[in-house]
């Protein structure tokens, strides 16, 4: 490693440190903010600890199954011990690597869930004193975590790399380390979004639709557990995928550049682009504030196209200064692009000012039926903006770098689309994660008896939060979408770099397309394996609530003093989501080394195009009919076709339970799956390329 | 063309002849059962009526954009005329064989129609004199179809490569004749889905949940409407769906076995098989009775088992006599097999005697949420079998031909198993046929006021009909998976015969993963622009079915002598229908020439496989999820999980609503609307060639 590239280096861990410093600033900014109401406190800390009590269950779930893996990585990576000629070292790194990224990840969320679970109660209480403060509260609540996750993720990359530079010179072992963050993220995403949405669904369900009862009204027995589920699947779990997708996109890029053209800046320039995307953020997170219009959204978009600005500007600078390549600066700004392209298409079939949501409306005034038909047919139409977006920012990345020196220059092109998209993430995670929060205020605020005025303002924070959520996630599905492409680039020049001759995957292969065929039907199976997991878990949690409903004398009715056994219904969403959360994505991670026995790396190619391609298909659809649904029912309850109670209400009710878990569990894990299926293929391409049937 | 290879072409055009014969005497004998009641008699005109109208209608509609096309095949395929240095006759040919594959295609419609619509009466009466006349009564109306179907495609087939062996010994004008036939049925599918789903929803939405009148109750107004739509949609959208599926198949076949290895075997292996195939069908539906257990299923798996036999045993024969090469009856074996095993797969997740459909019903009792989340879950579960049936068919299909002399014959091994698969499809369309034949034969019983005894008869044959269906399906959406992989090299072959120099497509240039990502989303934009327009139009005739019973006096409590205006509703049927058939299919056709014109071959390679992968998915998804969500509602009906009237059985129903549009208007379109973009692909292959962006 130069001297030049380790200042670059050492200036990223030094942003990144820089970034848990604020991280650190804000938390105590939050936390100082004042909290008065015992009453809430009590609820918050029960929420804190149903949140804490599952976190802690769940990672001892999945060290039992990390701590094999990494045995298996040890022995078998970068191939078989007894096989292999190089020094041991290289399986103690993989192994370490792996080890550090389940860590960072399982880090990320517990951050999270630290400050969401205080941000929410001082949210709720600054809402007593005007919605710009309470904003500012649930934003830089949110905000800890964006800095924690991409700190976490570049200080960790940028750490394994000096060491791999210094001791072996080879980066392939950042793969082990981004396999350890999607591993984690894959399973913590699942099990904390089976637990959210099971009590999410439960207790609307006997809440507002058989009893008629307020969202958050502390009757409801799965009131608490729904709070904790905001925490444990929106903000731990949301917090995991993005960690994850972020070092997938930049171990993507650097394990490219470390053999590009013998020159060391390709690597430089990803650092200092990555470097630069956290720096903006920083300042984006800084300079966000709810202006006199109080609008809330536009103050979350702003501080997103302030870090969008900064960055282009700061890397055109850096750029320039270090003289990297013009043409890949030219496609990490087309990445950008097309991402708020996407997202913004995104919002179109979202947004309640729109015309899908309000046909939805409409169409739900015919019955439930056509609530889900029209429902599933925007959410497949609305796949196509986002494919095509992705499509062509893939191809004019390509074509944009190809003429630097070749087709790697061009897929590295591909590969800087992606760290351009995903720089923003800093921002875009603190967006993220102050939907839950602001959500969570919202209840608190419901269940302390804080008084209409003050829930209407949470209410308008939380309604903000889930407009924007529409932008980011067509951002993490873009971005996903690009990362999947570097890193089927990636595999390619594993199986190269282990003698393989293979130069292309023919689709007229049919055993490239044996692989394709089965690899788009695995996000299928996965997300119908993660649904029928909250479907059983919340038809267990219904039954508990109507029990307790019956059982415990003057609950219905609020007798004052009267509980309900809340741990219970928390402790149903606990076991049935540890129960639930790794069934789907070992099914993914098993079919995957099956095929490569099978087909090979040729089956394997197939596989993974088919994954990426139904998986951005799925995960677009779910997503988006599932917030589209979400919107169409606030829609109606806003007064529209019928409004609250009418029969449209009624079946915008079930649209929006559908929609529950295609958008909060099923739609954002697919993302993930195909992240750890790619990083599981480039890490077994060597053992494929040798012992396969065809 | 050889002797040898004339007396086979001629002898294929006497067995479809044969068939023609076979069909006019099923027919007949179907017309002289006996039908005495006047009021039967009186409906069951008016369904004809308006079955006709309809299809006039959209003939009508049709022929005014096939003629355009025409010309515009005219005057530029093979390639340009300008451009073009070979005689005018090969255009006026294409022209022909394009025009000649549209007539076949929209007679076999009008034949099924012709039938059904006598077969209807002939059965219901026949099941006041036992359900074994009944059932015989109902098949032998459908095989004519089935019968027709076949017959048409084998004779157009034969005596167009008759025409193009003697006068340019050139096959590709075959293409043409399959673009004829599929782009008809593209249509004709999406025209009839939606016709009848409009009128079974908005009947069954009004009549059945909210008024809780029997189905087929003569005083709803939509109910004449629904069994036009079983016509229009399930017999001659289904009957052209099949015939386009069948003429692909067979056109791949044989414009691969054209150029292989000089040797006219081959090509006439193809007809020898599909000749065979005919014959045993015919066998089939000729030994097709019910026997004494009164089991109407049984029979028809029967007539399906007899069919599969005689193809294995007289193809061995033929083989062995001609001396074609074992390994491709061993193709087409494998392909017959995996049909049969994605059937009975299909048949795990669609019976109602399993775990799916009865988990779906039990789900139900928490609410139409749970009913949805449920049946799509399994419809996503259901796709991995069916998917990996058509992957290792593909594969061991490829894999045992290719040793025959490289890579080609392995293709032609593909092309053969999907042969294979739909050798029996003349038993298929008789059995799909027979649905909704025996479904309208309920209708006129009931309104025929037959009694209960008779309609629960008829309620049998129609149970069966179902389950059969999911059987036939399993086999039609495996053919087609086989027979656009056979295609796709189609595509190869026509591009290197223009002169290209392409020999793979290879996953990872830019340019082929652009054209994949795109045409993934193709089927599910197809898909959603379809039933948007079931949604649209649904709603418009609940409005008129909801007016009628208030505007009309004594409808409701059905007073004597006072009869709803069925008109109007198949108005609405019709006038949406022909409204909305056209987009779905334009779009698909449109964007295939968007991508061809920005990405060239190389694009289109991809975006074939990419649509090919993603219809198979959503298809097999819709198609089951469907039938699952109407079966599950039959079953609740039975008495299970609260029976009729409970809430469970309202969540049913909203499922099968949901069900109604996926299964038998988008589900099974997409089969076709990959087809179509396959042919568009192949014909235009030259043109793409020599004028694109990239």
């Amino acid at each position: 490693m130069g001297l030049k590239t380790l200042v670059i280096v050492l200036a990223t861990i030094f942003v990144a440190v820089l970034s848990f410093a604020f991280a650190f600033w804000l938390y105590r900014w939050v936390e100082k903010q004042p909290s008065e109401n015992k009453r809430i406190s009590h609820i918050r800390k029960l929420i804190k600890q149903g949140a804490n009590t599952f976190l802690k269950k769940e990672y001892r779930t999945l060290l039992r199954f990390a701590i094999p893996v990494a045995v298996l990585i040890f022995v078998f990576l970068p191939k078989p011990l007894w096989l292999d000629d190089q020094k041991i070292v290289t399986h103690i790194i993989m192994t370490v690597a792996f080890a550090f990224g389940t860590f960072l990840s399982a880090l990320a969320g517990k951050i999270g869930i630290a400050v969401a679970t205080v941000a929410n109660q001082k949210t709720a209480e600054a809402a007593q004193s005007g919605i710009s403060r309470s904003f500012l509260t649930g934003f830089r609540g949110g905000s800890v975590m964006g800095m924690a996750v991409v700190g976490s993720s570049l200080f960790g990359i940028a750490l394994l790399s000096l060491a791999l530079g210094y001791i072996l010179d080879d980066y392939s072992a950042l793969f082990g380390f981004s396999f350890g963050a999607s591993g984690w993220a894959l399973f913590a995403k699942a099990g904390g979004g089976i637990y959210t949405k099971t009590a999410d669904i439960s207790a609307d369900l006997v809440g507002k639709v058989e009893l008629g009862i307020p969202e958050d009204d502390p009757r409801n027995p799965a009131v608490i557990a729904d709070n904790v589920g905001d925490n444990v699947g929106d903000v731990a779990g949301m917090g995991a995928d993005l960690f994850d997708s972020n070092v997938a996109a930049i171990v993507a890029a650097l394990t490219m550049a470390s053999t590009l053209g013998n020159d060391p800046k390709y690597f430089q320039m990803v650092f200092v682009y990555v470097a630069l995307g956290l720096l903006s953020s920083m300042l984006g997170v800084l300079f966000s504030r709810m202006g006199k219009d109080g609008n809330p959204t536009r103050a979350l978009n702003l501080g997103t196209y302030i870090t969008t600005g900064l960055f282009t500007a700061l890397t055109a600078l850096l750029t320039f200064l270090l003289k990297f390549e013009w043409r890949l600066w030219g496609a990490s700004i087309v990445g950008l692009l097309v991402g708020v392209i996407i997202g913004l298409t995104t919002d179109y079939f979202t947004n309640d000012l729109r015309k899908p949501v309000q046909m939805v409306a409409k169409a739900s005034q015919s019955g439930p039926a056509f609530t889900i038909l029209s429902g599933v047919s925007y959410g497949f139409l609305s796949v196509l903006p986002a494919m095509i977006g992705i499509a062509v920012s893939a191809i004019a990345a390509f074509k944009l770098c190809e003429p630097i020196g070749g087709v790697e220059y061009g897929m590295f092109g591909v590969a800087m689309a992606a760290v351009g998209m995903l720089s923003i993430v800093g921002m875009i995670v603190s967006n993220d994660a102050y939907g839950p929060i602001v959500d969570n205020a919202r209840g608190l605020a419901e269940m302390g008896g804080f008084g209409e005025e003050v829930i209407e303002a949470t209410d308008k924070l939380d309604s903000a939060g889930n407009t924007v959520k529409a932008v980011t996630k067509g951002f993490s599905i873009g971005a996903a979408g690009l990362t999947v492409i570097a890193l089927l680039f990636a595999f390619v020049n594993e199986v190269k770099a282990a003698g393989g001759t293979i130069d292309f995957f023919d689709i007229m292969d049919p055993v490239v397309f044996f692989g394709l065929i089965i690899g788009a039907a695995v996000p299928a199976v996965f997300s119908a394996l993660l649904m029928l997991g909250v479907d059983r878990n919340a038809q267990r949690m219904v039954e508990e609530i109507h029990r307790q409903f019956q059982d415990i004398p003057g609950l219905k009715e609020g007798k004052e003093g009267v509980e309900p056994e809340y741990e219970k219904c928390i402790a149903i969403a606990t076991t049935g989501a540890l129960r639930e959360l790794l069934p789907a994505g070992l099914f993914a991670i098993a079919l995957t080394v099956v095929v490569g026995f099978v087909g090979g790396v040729n089956a394997i190619g197939g596989y993974l195009a088919g994954n990426i391609v139904s998986g951005l298909l799925i995960s677009l659809f779910m997503s988006n009919s599932g917030g589209l649904w979400d919107n169409s029912k606030k829609y109606i309850e806003a007064g529209n076709c019928g409004g609250k109670g009418s029969e449209a209400h009624k079946a915008g009710v079930v649209g929006d339970t559908v929609g529950d878990p295609f958008k909060d569990t099923a739609g954002p894990s697919i993302n993930t799956q195909i992240t750890v299926v790619s990083l599981v293929a480039t890490l077994l391409a060597e053992i494929f390329l040798h012992i396969s049937i065809f």
